[in-house]
């Protein structure tokens, strides 16, 4: 294991302050943070319970009662941990850090002499740890405590809670691992993966790579560990209590050694949570052979199982993967987390390679799923984010009923909401990276961070106009002039309109691209001004012609957004419009609509069911539509405004 | 109780000789009927066993063994049975003959002192009779008996099974009612609703009637009935064995009383049988408020929830109607035993009132769904009747696992096989009916009926070039002159583009039209011809914009077919044709396609993935259809060339 090539920007040294995010990042800290802390406390009128602390208050001896809540409801604490503690790194708030100091507390007080934290298994089944991996959850819980530990420490800089998990880590080596004696088993949840990498890219301590790659490496092999751990379980899913079905290796990604998969299948967040793994590990190792199978993993998903919006996983049956270009809009899974976790294996690999290809979809799944995920007031949140909605089906057709029309006050599951606080509040880490003497722009957020390149502390002050128009600067601060290379991601969604200059003076960029980011090498000095301005014009975009769901539709793209038609605008039976996409498009910035947005008005046609001249169901084919100027908004702003029909693809004429 | 106004003309005055027909009439009596023995034999190989008769062997005492398959069991074998006393009326075959005289002797071996019958509670649960009527289709099952006893007394005018089954009849009777002491309950699956209008029409008891009627204007009153019966059994589903969910009322239709029923909703079967039964209640009650409860459903149904194949209950969870114009195609239910149902529900509406509206979806259902349901060799059947299919997406995503892209050998739940069976049997008896002195003709299929017009025998010959051309011929055979009116149906799929001849002489009809028959009076001589040629041209289709599913796309229709693309004659990814509905269509009979059939080509455009630039899923809207020279086939004849891509609607341009 070679130490590793690019290094993450500690938190403490970002500060973002764009305007367009400042508003997402102060509702993460002032709503999101504190609303899913009352959550997680069960204190929400009205709202599914979550029972993540009261278990832990069991398991620390606080209080007597019966566990409750799924068995995983650990990792929902984990993960508003590690949100708080992102955020207490860049935004000191006493109150904040008084509950995280008492959940920090409550998870120390819950673990075993041996190190091991899990509040189901504490309470509920002691005697049965490491059982049963495929069905419950315990190395995934484990993930999610090491990735908390981590960030809270990097926040702190107290090392309690980071040494306990470390014990807990320590526990895990000693149990799993190809040594005789060791269990070569693997979670049926990928998770820890990644989150024993952060434990190594933080303590250094290589003993927790080689962990992760045992788990990596071992998944998928013949004899296959789940299916010798069921027939070990008696073939139960609860330990001798009726039996269960044959495990489906595939769910969880364990059909196949990982370098032998070729296709995403499966449970979508637990799919790309193992590819980010993988990435993680083909850069630390330097292996080429493990990077060409996350390639075509993510040539796989990103080609032919991805949504226009990043969505991912297009059935709620097993939240899963299905097939190559089944993508239907309307019964569409495409899971929150899902997205984040593809956003989590883009961040992994730009930084094994900087290609823009993924920078483009990390950008495009974080504009449109997750920040359309969450309600404008922070408290109301989708699992589900389909591409089109008719309520009325959703409440009636039972192959509808994972469609939600309005976004929800919490989940019985409640993966996605700290989920997507996790991610807000580090989204900084996005920005940037550094390869060697390459400074990369992935992410167009206006912000001021200290790099490091070659030991030498850099400033960038970036400005941008995203997601309503595409110009940004950068400007570098620095002690003394230095030489390295300053690279720009040059978007997909400006078709290669993109212009630039240099302290004021414009430039041609010929030559000095290399895949897909536009590099400025030059002896950089303090107060060296970078601008571009990157095309952002409305765009009709086509799908393939296999995506059979989309086959004649279009839907309309400006800059990183996606847009919708939603019933507010254009009334009921959205299918009913039509549009030619060669007539043009308005797009306007509207100060008043939902806290502002660019709004696009086009002239397209409706068939008016008021026109269908009887009771008939079907009629021969007659012209019937009349013109009907629609009005398109931000995917990520639907559903603010009551329930309502909304579709993302647009019948073209 | 008023006596019948209509009469079905009996099945031994009924030759159907028609050339389209002969096909299918000689496979259900060569095949279907054989077949289907060896399958309640459980003979098939490789095919789910019935165990229906296995389990009559079993109550007749004649075998030892456990009881097998699903507790409804009984009917598939009394449908098979009604089929083959329907082909026995007609055509007399001393093996057939045989093995229905076995079945009867099981059936009666099998009846208790009381007169029930039912394998599952005589070997199961014999102590449960008439416990859980809301799941266990005791009532359902003894209304097939009725409905086979009804059919073999009519084919054999042997009384001993009729008179069981009487017997049964008048047991129930004395347990269900409305008097002191006997139970105000129902079935959970409504069937013998309508059984016991035929026990009452061939016996003339009215008492079969009254309890017809009894059970439904009891169902869906307050306080409900199956919830009362779920308390009494402690809220179990098996009697105590753990509790079960409060039964989901509007399911199996007892939500509202029936009167107040505006929308179907629920299990589409259990509907339209209820359906069908109060139309005959009204019909024989005289019960206009009953009459105007059958038209308003019959009215939502059909202009709302009903394929263009005329299939029903689109989905496939609980096997029900949603809500109006939700009809998607590729996820689409419209069971077999849904549409045949509606034909049941279409013929008695045509006996309460002559519209020609019933017989138009009567038409449609039977050549579209049911005939479609069959493959060619009798052999192999769908359960589900989609209008779109991706093989591959159906294998693969399990909201597709309900379709199936070729005819299956049997199911484990067999409902739809025998009553295709039973329909096709006894299809003669819905081409006429008489209303007072009026002979209408509701569907055009090549026959010799004798028909009684105010107690006098006429003898119509039928001649039809359906479903391939438009022209008919009906010769007059009668002792003596006799004035009465002969009505023809104006297909709906002529689009009031029809012209007649008497006697070779033509005609104009205006004046002589009433809700969809041409009606002509007068003296009718021995030899008179009464000539008919209807317009039958391809046309496209349009579907009410309100159905989400079909907008934008068109379906080619052609007389009383549904037209089709398949794989097998335009490649894979149909989604990918598109047509312009203002392009000429050729119509060509083709004597050596799957035995013979009309088939229509069209100019068209194709989206060809090969013009596709790049690997990307999404890119900005350009044209790239080339023009493409469409096939498309019945619908009926879809399938039979293997499995491959299927779509009823395309893309209009």
């Amino acid at each position: 294991m070679t130490a590793s090539r690019t290094d993450r920007v500690p938190l403490r040294n970002i500060k973002v302050n764009d305007r367009f995010w400042k508003r997402y990042a102060d509702l993460v800290r002032e709503t999101v943070i504190p609303y899913q802390w009352e959550a997680l406390n069960d204190r929400i009128p009205g709202a599914t319970p979550s029972y993540a602390l009261h278990n832990f208050r069991l398991a620390a001896k606080q209080t007597e009662g019966e566990y409750r809540g799924h068995f995983f409801m650990d990792s929902d604490l984990a993960k508003w941990l590690e949100a708080s503690s992102h955020s207490l790194a860049t935004h000191p708030d006493p109150v904040l850090e008084s509950h995280v100091e008492e959940t920090v507390d409550l998870i120390l007080k819950s673990q075993w002499e041996d190190g091991y934290v899990n509040t189901y298994f504490t309470m509920k089944e002691p005697a049965k740890r490491w059982t049963n991996l495929l069905d419950y959850h315990e190395l995934y819980t484990a993930g999610h405590l090491f990735e908390a530990a981590v960030a809270y420490y990097e926040a702190t800089g107290k090392r309690a809670f980071l040494d306990a998990m470390r014990k807990f880590a320590d526990h895990i080596d000693s149990i799993f691992g190809t040594e005789p004696g060791k269990t070569k088993g693997y979670c049926g949840h990928q998770e820890i993966e990644l989150a024993l990498i952060k434990l190594y890219e933080t303590t250094g301590d290589e003993k927790y790579a080689r962990l992760s790659s045992m788990f990596i490496e071992q998944r998928g092999r013949e004899p296959n560990f789940f299916i010798e751990e069921w027939e070990k379980r008696e073939q139960s899913a609860l330990w001798g209590r009726g039996t269960s079905r044959k495990p489906v290796l595939h769910y969880q990604q364990s059909h196949l050694p990982v370098r032998e998969q070729k296709v995403a299948v499966g449970h979508a967040v637990r799919a790309v949570y193992m590819y980010a793994a993988m990435a993680d590990l083909a850069r630390l190792g330097e292996d080429e052979s493990l990077s060409e199978a996350c390639r075509t993993l993510w040539d796989n998903i990103t080609t032919k199982q991805m949504y226009i919006t990043g969505g991912i996983g297009s059935t709620h049956h097993g939240e899963a993967f299905t097939i190559n270009f089944d993508l239907p809009n309307d019964t569409a899974y495409a899971e929150t987390c899902a997205s984040i976790g593809l956003i989590f294996f883009a961040e992994r690999m730009l930084r094994l390679e900087a290609r823009s290809e993924y920078a483009n979809v990390m950008e495009k799944a974080l504009y449109n799923v997750v920040l359309g995920s969450m309600s404008l007031d922070g408290m109301h949140y989708f699992y589900v984010n389909p591409l089109e909605v008719w309520p009325e089906a959703c409440r009636h057709n039972p192959g509808k009923h994972h469609v939600k029309t309005e976004r929800q006050k919490w989940f019985g599951c409640a993966c996605c909401p700290p989920n997507v606080a996790r991610l807000l509040s580090s989204l900084g880490q996005y920005i940037y990276s550094v390869n060697n003497r390459i400074l990369y722009t992935h992410l167009y957020i206006g912000s001021e961070t200290t790099i490091s390149v070659e030991d030498e502390p850099v400033v960038i002050k970036q400005q941008s106009g995203l997601p309503w128009n595409g110009s940004v600067s950068l400007q570098v601060q620095i002690a003394e002039p230095k030489r390295f290379t300053l690279a720009l991601r040059i978007p997909d969604w400006c078709f290669g309109k993109a212009s630039f200059m240099l302290n004021g003076q414009s430039f041609e960029h010929e030559g000095s691209m290399t895949n897909g980011y536009m590099l400025v090498e030059r002896e950089w000095a303090d107060g060296d001004i970078l601008e571009a301005d990157f095309a952002m014009e409305p765009v009709w975009m086509l799908a393939h012609p296999n995506i059979r769901a989309d086959s004649g539709k279009v839907a309309l793209q400006r800059g990183p957004l996606v847009y919708c038609l939603e019933e507010a605008d254009n009334g009921p039976a959205l299918c009913s419009i039509s549009v030619s996409p060669d007539r043009p498009l308005q797009a306007r910035f509207e100060d008043d609509f939902l806290g502002g947005a660019v709004v696009i008005t086009a002239e397209g046609r409706k068939d008016d069911a008021a026109d269908w001249s009887g009771p008939e169901a079907y009629l021969p084919a007659r012209k019937m539509s009349r013109p009907f100027t629609l009005r398109a908004v931000p995917y990520f702003l639907w559903g603010n405004r009551g329930a309502g029909e909304m579709t993302v693809w647009i019948r073209g004429e």
